[in-house]
């Protein structure tokens, strides 16, 4: 069988990714499509509005055929990192290709950006290092080096978001040394950060901003998700009454900084540059999550790294334990999510290849990452009331949704 | 001037607080009434129901003429180092005579239990830490050992609660070699813990349950306590919307079970024992703060033990900064709540002979305890929602109550 593996976060699954689904099954003529998606927390450092296994499940029923889960540790983490995570999973998967979206749409400017790149990669690193200590965020050190470089004025512009994101992963293929195949779809033209759904293939961001502004399953919001998103909202909604944003973790966080010391504070990830100080100082003034974001927010700390730094301190992830997904070349595990029969027909076919072990429950295995993971969950879901809790809670512990 | 001290907690303040104030002055012949009062959390373990400025306006209100703050480090403990830190204050305050509820309701019999237990102490220590290894309480082992030394069929039963705390607070008296003169006051026929309101006299638990399964300051209510603490709670309600109790915290303590380790966990004052153990294994059932306690209980774990380690937990309170107390000879500080115009006097002319700190405004004075102290208030008032906790949170940090 021949699969084509996609990167995804699903917040929620739409028309969007429909499309993105269904046009790199036929770029790649795939037989399976494998996606490996972030957890309860996602890449820009926020709550997903679903859990995963809601999300998953609404990809299963509209065409994906294998989700697996992409750990805590990759997931939240900068551009770079989150695309080595999910290049080295689907590697171990032993998919054949990595589609992803981009405003290109062409693999060859990305072939020839990566040379050029790598001819280039002492300067950038140097002129990156400088954007810095200047006290530019690391998105914009990196957009003012590839633009040293000459990767934002060629044929590949580098200075939009997911072409900087495809050129990660990109970059991640061929660094790992994997046997991946990259290609590209181009993205239809809604933005990724739109506010407002303008038409059937909407912006995530606007989708859940239209949702939890609405406080209601809008006609407007219908028409850009397929039913089976849909239906998890519903379902998700009857057994929890909650979608997740981040208001539902303020008084968490507040409690957190207001009884842990600086030094404890500073052993988190992604407290940078005396972050620590910075909290103590606004949590007294903050009347609100978002307003506590405008309080610490500089050109420094951009609004990503804030939200990220955040996710860590809710979840009490250190840099200790952050630390050794720097040396990693290879993914410890794969935590299985969900899966339909072809699904199950292409893990049967290449677990004989698969040298690390297939988690789908998660009883049976133990690892530091799980760890993260189980304290994620957690903390994800004290945003359900305590007597609902368990219900979805504890799909956690199950088996992988397995679809007929 | 001559003064009498008062040991109390005024959760909330109540016609049988009236009562013991008025009999206090009359039997000490006293000029001025000195209350040492719980700040925002109480002896057995507690979130006090109206925060500690409302509650002490209202006993100003009432007659006591100057109320000054038990430290956290005292209040949040056993009878025997609450009586110590309370005694240490009013001597440091040079108040004559110390004036405490009883069953006995006469002083003679504790001087007389006083000298029969100094001499039979070393068979006390050895009975109650026999007690203490065979499992028992802490309260169940020293009733043991009491009664093992005759203190429980004598003249003064110290198996009845405020004979206990009274007892505690004429060894300190004594222990400590401070000046005061110890006396008592009988109490009247409501029960320490009675459940319900049965009198213009009632206990301030069933006050409490009153108004908060009520809902409302009923008529019930409004007959067991001054106009005072009426005023008060509709001035707190009207400011915060809020009575404080456990349910308020519950979310807050799971999220510190779930994301510290047991490591973390085991510094917490009053963790012993492997409770921390039991917290991680108890904690994903509970649908409740009350449900929680009902699945930590045990005989050796009483109820009262593991408020008091919730409300460490909750404060993020460690042995080590509980180290010092028990060394103390003197109190470090008094941090004056209020007073009127006679408690003003009073402490005029005390003040010449005080050689520590008078607190009246946080900020002329650091101590490792009111680190602690504001540990404490940033977790008690996070049951007020963000955008009304200012308005009595920032209470804290200015001048003392003073009332004409």
């Amino acid at each position: 069988m021949k699969a084509c593996g996609l990167i995804v976060e699903y917040n929620p699954f739409h028309n969007g990714h429909v499309y993105h689904l269904e046009s790199s099954k036929k770029k790649t003529n795939a037989d399976c499509v494998v996606a490996v998606m972030s957890g309860n927390f996602l890449q820009r450092g926020e709550p997903a509005i679903l859990d995963k296994w809601h999300r998953a499940e609404a990809a299963l029923q509209t065409g994906v055929d294998l989700v697996v889960e992409l750990p805590y540790v990759f997931a939240v983490q900068h551009a770079d990192l989150f695309a080595k995570g999910a290049i080295l999973t689907l590697d171990a998967l032993q998919v054949d290709t990595v589609c992803f979206g981009s405003e290109q749409g062409d693999i060859t400017p990305f072939h020839n950006a990566y040379s050029h790149f790598k001819q280039n990669e002492g300067n950038f690193t140097y002129q990156l290092q400088i954007g810095l200590k200047e006290g530019l965020s690391f998105p914009e050190a990196s957009r003012r080096a590839y633009e040293q470089i000459n990767l934002t004025t060629n044929e590949l512009n580098l200075s939009q978001p997911n072409n900087i994101l495809g050129f990660s992963y990109v970059k991640s293929i061929f660094d790992l040394k994997t046997s991946l195949k990259p290609e590209t779809i181009q993205r239809t033209k809604s933005q990724y950060h739109d506010e407002e759904i303008e038409n059937q293939i909407a912006s995530a961001t606007s989708i859940r901003r239209e949702i939890i502004s609405s406080k209601n399953l809008s006609e407007k919001a219908k028409s850009a998700i397929p039913l089976s998103t849909y239906h998890a909202f519903l379902t998700y909604l009857e057994k929890t009454s909650v979608l997740h944003h981040w208001e539902h973790y303020f008084t968490l966080l507040q409690h957190t900084v207001w009884t842990l010391d600086l030094e404890t504070l500073r052993t988190i990830h992604g407290m940078e540059e005396g972050l620590e100080y910075r909290l103590k100082k606004t949590v007294n003034h903050a009347e609100s999550f978002q307003h506590w974001m405008e309080l610490l927010k500089t050109k420094r700390y951009t609004w990503t790294r804030l939200q990220r730094m955040f996710v860590h301190l809710l979840t009490m992830t250190t840099k200790l334990e952050m630390e050794s997904i720097h040396m990693l070349k290879s993914i410890p595990y794969i935590r299985i999510l969900g899966m339909n029969e072809k699904g199950r027909q292409y893990i049967n076919e290449r677990k004989k290849n698969l040298d690390i072990p297939l988690v789908s429950k998660l009883q049976q295995f133990d690892h530091p990452y799980l760890t993260i993971e189980e304290r994620a969950n957690h903390s994800y879901y004290l945003a359900v009331e305590a007597k609902k809790r368990a219900r979805v809670k504890n799909r956690d512990i199950e088996a992988p949704i397995i679809l007929n």
